[in-house]
């Protein structure tokens, strides 16, 4: 069971690479396992081309380390925070990929633009506040996590699973690790179309809300008929 | 017949990656078959990776299946909507390409700025209008074939074969699947140099009408003289 | 001797992919034959993948085919033009190439922002101005290369080996197809970094005359002493 | 000794074209051996597919050559004036990489906008002033490391271990020839993400003194507890 967790913590983490969101070691997955109250996280500064599964570091969710060699990523407790808010999820990734963390150093949200980004995020990609002094001096990582949570006060986690977090990047999560990478990717995407549309207007068109409804609601849901799940209407 | 069929509308599929204009999967490409009123389709959320020839699905003209396990493309309606207004048209293609869908976020044509974009389309690229509620919550695919086909009233789709769906993306056409795709590939072409003429020049040049004709009409057309299709001049 | 030049033009032609400077078909390289007054040049409309020697037309400096069996590029007379008014130079290209093209549609020259630029050209790399309805609808390809000769009227061709056409794209020169394909590479890089410097300040910084002297003189010229030419001060 | 030294110099110069930092010949990195006092440096104007350990040439540190049958690269002198004033660093690497040199362009040094920045540089990456034309048309390269070495009279080359050259390009610099192109390459990445900020916000967030603390000093000097060098915390 640890095993199979490690496996798919490795394959999520070599995803990453595969997807061209990570650059140098600017970025890790992790996965839980629920049950056990085990979460298979990167060690930290490992490059991705020579990690294998014994590298995982299998840690508990207060992030104490439970099982391996290496240290765990110095972004570990941020994962754990997240587990212990945001019951539903199984995965969660960081990166600095280069479109999404523009929009963080500038300080915006990705605004929802149009169907790509309706399709796996219902609204705008929120950015975190600015912490304080006492925060980033403090349990620094686990700070960070606890904006993610302050952030979603009034957001659902499940219809936007994605954060920027200000002046540093880009966080999602989901019920998988694959299904996470999938996520982050889709992020970045998005990022690089709306950065495309400031680009010809500074003024760009925000969705209406009923296209947004229609796209993330054909996708998620009851009711949804994108892909192979059910018969297509 | 319809195993050409089938293959045909695979091979176009399958070039989407190699042009780079597919992302995740964001993208379907189908061919018809006017004689016998069939369409011959991507399924729905299915990878490029995986797909094989069995795979594609068989509609006819009004998107009911003929032959398939998969459910097609839930952008099926769409592509008939083309097949019955479009009548000179054997194949249509969609993308979420960045640079195009930009334009399509931005809520702007790509306008013609220069002989790349002319020697593929007759003038601007147009972006169609905001659809009502009514349309997006009853049978929305069907009606965004609709606003296409309404934003073509009074253009040529011969002459402009492609289009973008506001805050959605870029659709394509031609008389073959491959064809199409090298249209597609076009428009993201033209969609990125036009971006980078705005990032150099907010108020970009128009190309001159003359120039227009001139371009498009030597690769289009009776008097057309580009290629190894007549003697060159 | 003639198979010879069909191989320098084929070698150049198949740089432009590998420079990733060319798309679809937009672009060609022509090599000449000073003493016999003989083009040789890519033919019209054909991929890159499948380009071979034999397929390499040879012209005459009017732009007459001497021999084989495709059509050359329509762009041929612009190259015939060039090789008439610019003695010194052996070979032209034509690509889109995206970022220079870009500045084309904008209508703007690419202005000398650094040292890479100063090491390739000897200031900013000039725009054409727009052409008459009657150059268009005459011999249009002819006129293409008339204005770029009227442009460098009071410009030094070899220290400014490149130009861009308004609302089309770039052109470059040199002593060899190799050369040649070199610069219009260097034009297409300096374009994006000027790209990237109008996204930072929209007033970028000219060079100064004195290091612009300093950078092209270095490398080109009596005193050059870049490179394994001679030996390094 | 001196063949391990010509090895590390080639081993870095060899990173560039990975890292996608160098395009055409713009690029160059030299490994000193600080108790010989010899720079082991890349020869001018050599291909990076072509170079072999024995291209590597040696000079002393007032850059003259020691051994080697090539040229040293042009920009020597100012390799070495960096190597005689910053007694610290090991390497030296010079690279035009295009988001970057947009900076350097721009007139303006790369702000620190986000944590990426922060691991690798301790705040603004700087912009030298402009040079006179005395200093240019004097021995220019020497020069150039002059105004480096001024520009950091107030600013710690450890602590800011790059620097952009007004109107030219990136240097940087760091204890070995593989971490001084790893930290070009992390410029060019913070240039590319702060290009994208600009492009959504031209007015970006700049990172909060606290936070700019926290990421540069996690990870470097005595409480570092980044990587696996120390236990974590």
């Amino acid at each position: 069971m640890l095993e199979s967790l490690k496996e798919e913590s490795l394959a999520a983490n070599l995803l990453l690479p595969k997807f061209g969101i990570v650059n140098l070691t600017f970025g890790n997955v992790s996965v839980v396992d629920r049950e056990r109250g085990i979460v298979a996280i990167k060690p930290s500064g490992v490059a991705y081309g020579e990690l294998r599964a014994e590298h995982i570091v299998l840690v508990d969710l207060n992030g104490s380390k439970v099982e391996g060699e290496l240290n765990p990523s110095s972004d570990t407790p941020t994962h754990c925070c997240l587990y212990r808010n945001f019951p539903e999820i199984r995965a969660v990734v960081h990166t600095h990929s280069v479109y999404a963390t523009g929009f963080a150093q500038a300080g915006c949200g990705i605004p929802c633009l149009g169907t790509t980004h309706a399709d796996y995020f219902y609204g705008e990609i929120p950015v975190t506040r600015k912490m304080t002094a006492d925060e980033i001096n403090g349990q620094y990582e686990l700070e960070t996590g606890n904006v993610i949570v302050e952030r979603f006060r009034k957001l659902n986690y499940l219809d936007i699973p994605a954060v920027l977090v200000l002046n540093h990047g880009p966080f999602a999560w989901g019920k998988s690790g694959e299904k996470a990478v999938e996520t982050a990717f889709a992020m970045e995407l998005v990022a690089q179309m709306a950065c495309h549309a400031f680009t010809v207007n500074p003024e760009p068109r925000l969705i209406q809300q009923h296209l947004l409804d229609k796209h993330f609601l054909r996708k998620h849901g009851a009711d949804a008929y994108y892909g192979q799940g059910k018969k297509s209407t």
